[in-house]
């Protein structure tokens, strides 16, 4: 169809009830537009500002729920992975192993995720230029796996503010399908607080963008309830937002498909 | 028609020929196109990093001109303007006053172009946030004129570079008209060679974002002959370009209109 | 002495008393401290956020006020200007004519400030990098005189911050003589309220190392009381630290002096 | 002797010969100058642009020889790490465990580190405000380990360089001894090459800054021959500038010691 792909999920599994509910409710959505989904959801938050963030409810559960949302309803996954260790066994139950931003350098971790063989989606690091995310993928594919991603999650613009670089989308879909997630790069970091904030209302506009850009995926996370997840409730999407969303951008994206 | 409009023109006023080819040119295109357009053409280069940069080919023959392009073609015409007398006298010939966004917090400066009643085109200084622009554009009100418009030229990201962000387009829209400046907002400044840079590969990236985020108008400086232009050579787009590329965006825009 | 010198004084001349009062105190400190000091004293304001800001008393009397203190106290003077004109009157009074860091890409102001033939300080603009001044140094002396100075007030860092970047201290010395302003330098700009911010409790901080840098000078804007002052109160110095102040950055120069 | 401490030594032990050699020669300077030394040395690079990088000798041949240069020359050792394994394997031979700029947000990691009851020096991401160091100081606090550093390496400005935000320095000093890396904070990253660049001519520059400002310690990366080093050549400051470099800074030290 020619459409983008979404990645598209809750920060954090939280439960398998969430989960499924969650998958449930986007996939139906995702069939009437026509966009191939993968469902994302975190294992475990390893890097949070504050030591008492939640981090997770046991690594093994969380990807069983993975793997059981891929069986139900038939849809590939994707989860972010913080170790070596972590590639081999996350690659059990998943199709997407993505490196989060801050770990994007750390060759050892790229490498083990590549040698899983299964796709690996890139994040670029707050602190790189699109160009050099081309080092990130080449190390993908020098560990004999071409089937490496970038996901754009936006650059650092002073100490608690964020932008998306929309020169970089083109530049990166040089090296690999480029994906933007609309959720955090809308962070706002480094907040006195040890919460990281965001701009939920800027999500349309984000995304508008990028699809008239021509990026080849969109990353959402997204939760029934934002305000009351246990991790990033200030930028999830609400999901009953969603459906309304995909919709303009999949008419954006079939005017850009004609040009 | 409810389309974008388009301010369109050389970077300088360099002799009457080029003004009107360029003027009918765009004028071709933009009215099959049902696009409102409005001639720019500055009528002296005032802030050049190097003192031998081509200035001008001085002030009153080159108002004339713009004054000729618009009794020729029946267009609306745009010129920055640097001191409180140019705007008295520039106002005589054209219909948008434009301050220049180095320039913009010079109160001033703002209310001589305000009191004209002439609209007045606020640049959004580079250093300036979306937010901050609420203040230059009540300087307009307060002086008795509410035809004030803001355009975005990017903003710094290190010494060497210009972001977008997108999200102040809606943010400046609750204060007044947004247009985007697709060919300034791709500078590069600061080069060591006291001439500015630019990535004129990339103006159709930008501009897409732009229209599918729903900005008011746009703004492009073109010429037949970017390379031997006698300023902003590096940021100009080619006008051979330009018909495909306007039709691109009006289709983003009619899809966006729908929404 | 091998000193630093010292430009000194309120953001805006409010007032005969309060310049003469200020200008007394610093003198008494410079004096002991073995400072060359410069008065320092604008005579409008021109760029204020909002329309509603404080502007001056009067371009003539503020003037006059300055030529007051410099005949008084026997010290030199510098007043910032904003449009050609102000160049040749405030030139009858005062020594050093200072170009606002938003202007110093106005290649006619800084020619007409330069062909005074007095001193001129060139602001760098905060969207400026250090290597760029070479351009706005090289105008003045196109233009025939040998005597610009450089200041730096702090390079934009995300919408609501400024950094220094002492790498430049060294790099601009190349050029001209160079001042650290470690007032403005200071600010916090673009805040909601349309009232820059400031944090002048890093003043010394920023101070000591500029000194240790080796800036041939600093620049402080001070008043008796900063929080009744009628314009930059957030940044200015309280005068009853500025003894301190200069007495540690003093014993730091002597330091350096010895390398 | 209140004078500041350093943490100094080759990016990489390339061997045991050139980290003896490294550690006497400084060891000298230290000596002379009464300044605390603590050799620094990483055992295996991880977090390398290109996968072609030079990663290391092997970790445990490395590490002995840390342990070997701490017994002979009695001096403490830091080393950095990049998993949880590495703390507990590092802590054995090595006093001060750094947890990498990209890693400070892993709490695993830093939590791994604190356990080991070692010191651990957390370096400042790129990406982080000085304020948010305050929580990663408080994970090390919270695994009942008091020892905790920080140490600035500089922040993004930018794509492709970075600043010392010197206000950050008594900021930081709120949660922890703070120390400034003055080799790594003049990195110019994201090169089109994948070779990260440098500034080593600014290190005296930064370094008098630093020590001005009243930094607790330094971090210097150092070798007898930079471009013939195996990692970050373009950073490391030559050996025979060491001694010159140091007599400076702890002439400043003395001087403000007095304040």
């Amino acid at each position: 169809s020619n459409n983008f792909f979404l990645l598209a999920g809750p920060c954090a599994i939280e439960g398998e009830e969430m989960a499924m509910r969650i998958a449930e409710h986007v996939l139906k959505i995702t069939d009437k537009l026509e966009i191939p989904f993968i469902f994302k959801g975190s294992f475990k938050k390893a890097n949070r500002s504050r030591i008492d963030s939640f981090t997770g409810i046991g690594d093994e559960k969380a990807l069983k729920i993975l793997k059981k949302v891929s069986e139900t309803f038939n849809v590939p996954t994707v989860t972010d992975i913080h170790t070596n260790e972590d590639a081999a066994m996350a690659a059990e139950y998943v199709d997407v192993l993505q490196i989060p931003a801050f770990l994007v350098r750390q060759t050892d971790l790229v490498v083990a995720a590549a040698k899983t063989g299964k796709v690996v989606n890139l994040k670029k690091g707050q602190f790189m230029s699109p160009s050099a995310m081309k080092h990130a993928v080449q190390k993908v594919k020098d560990s004999g796996n071409e089937k490496a991603w970038i996901t754009d999650r936006g650059t650092m613009f002073g100490y608690q503010d964020m932008l998306v670089d929309f020169r970089g989308i083109p530049e990166m879909q040089q090296y690999a399908p480029t994906v933007l997630d609309i959720t955090h790069s809308l962070q706002q970091p480094n907040q006195t607080s040890g919460v990281t904030g965001g701009r939920p209302d800027m999500i349309e506009t984000i995304a508008r963008a990028g699809i008239a850009v021509g990026v080849d995926g969109l990353f959402i996370e997204t939760h029934f309830d934002p305000s009351n997840a246990k991790s990033d409730g200030a930028n999830m999407l609400d999901l009953q937002y969603l459906e309304g969303l995909l919709s303009n951008l999949v008419a954006i994206r079939k005017t850009i498909n004609q040009f």
